[in-house]
């Protein structure tokens, strides 16, 4: 059986005509108690960019885990890929992840980075004129700008067309991390 | 504004042509206290049909509540519905939900009653000589049928191609129940 990086990275390849497979849905926890769910969009090795001001960076404070859920259209494969997400933002000091922060804000269009500038998500709605900001594109990230970092623990593999499944889980030992699959009814 | 039902009815009307657009995604909390997430097929009134012998069924009897979140690929419309869960299973009494199940069982295909014949999902798979089963098309519902129904309570919509959002939420008095939109930043 191939890992499951690999049969990620199959599946992101033979979709990689179609703008909206980049398009997964982040489950968390939300302070109510309750799930949360929405879209976000993958970028390298499960980072997402993120505002500080949205909710689920403090769903996330409270209950650090989140699963990802990514259905592939064309082929009928989904990855449930569950694990422990790592905030990266402005009050992050270790200086390796300061320097992941600057190089994702450097990976993002100049419109992706006004929205960093504009109200808080889900503030009220009041109607203003549009103020012409200048942003300096040689400049670090703006203090709105998050990372997640899903770290993954558990990935739940099924196609949908030859009708398999999989479960990938790690496991830690002193010196070694290791993916044991295993293969389940769908 | 237009009520949420009608954003997502229009919506559901311009993407009717893509297959993959009545899957969402359903967000529970795990039994193991952490987020779990996957695809499932919207039916009407955000109905979900599922075997009772799956994970979900064991996390929503525990944490009654849910989100979907829906993304259409086109129009580039969230739909974020949160609201309780109820399960409608053989154990159900009512005869009104009785109905509903056997109602729901009726709209399935034929190769989809069989998977409620199937080994439990994500139990261990051995290889097995595949076994014909006759099942009767008029008979009830099979004893793993069961059907999920959600009651939106709040609905968060956003347009990415007009920038907008809107959170609906349900507002319950004695007598009356009222969706009060209010516009918010995306």
């Amino acid at each position: 059986m191939a890992s499951w990086k690999q049969l990620l990275q199959a599946a992101m390849d033979s979709h990689a005509h179609l703008k909206h497979s980049s398009f997964i849905q982040l489950a968390t926890l939300g302070t109510n108690g309750r799930p949360a769910n929405r879209t976000v969009v993958f970028s390298d090795r499960i980072r997402i960019h993120t505002d500080s001001r949205s909710c689920k960076i403090e769903e996330i404070k409270h209950c650090p885990f989140g699963e990802i859920c990514w259905y592939f259209t064309e082929s009928w494969e989904q990855f449930r890929i569950n694990g422990k997400i790592e905030i990266i933002d402005k009050s992050t000091t270790d200086a390796i992840k300061v320097e992941q922060r600057k190089k994702s804000w450097q990976t993002i269009s100049g419109k992706s980075r006004f929205q960093y500038l504009a109200p808080a998500p889900r503030s009220p709605y009041k109607e203003e004129p549009g103020i012409d900001y200048e942003l300096d594109p040689s400049a670090g990230p703006l203090d709105a700008f998050s990372l997640l970092i899903l770290e993954p623990d558990q990935v739940d593999y099924i196609n949908l067309k030859s009708d398999e499944r999989w479960i990938f889980t790690l496991r830690m030992s002193d010196t070694d991390k290791i993916w044991m699959p295993e293969r389940v009814n769908p």
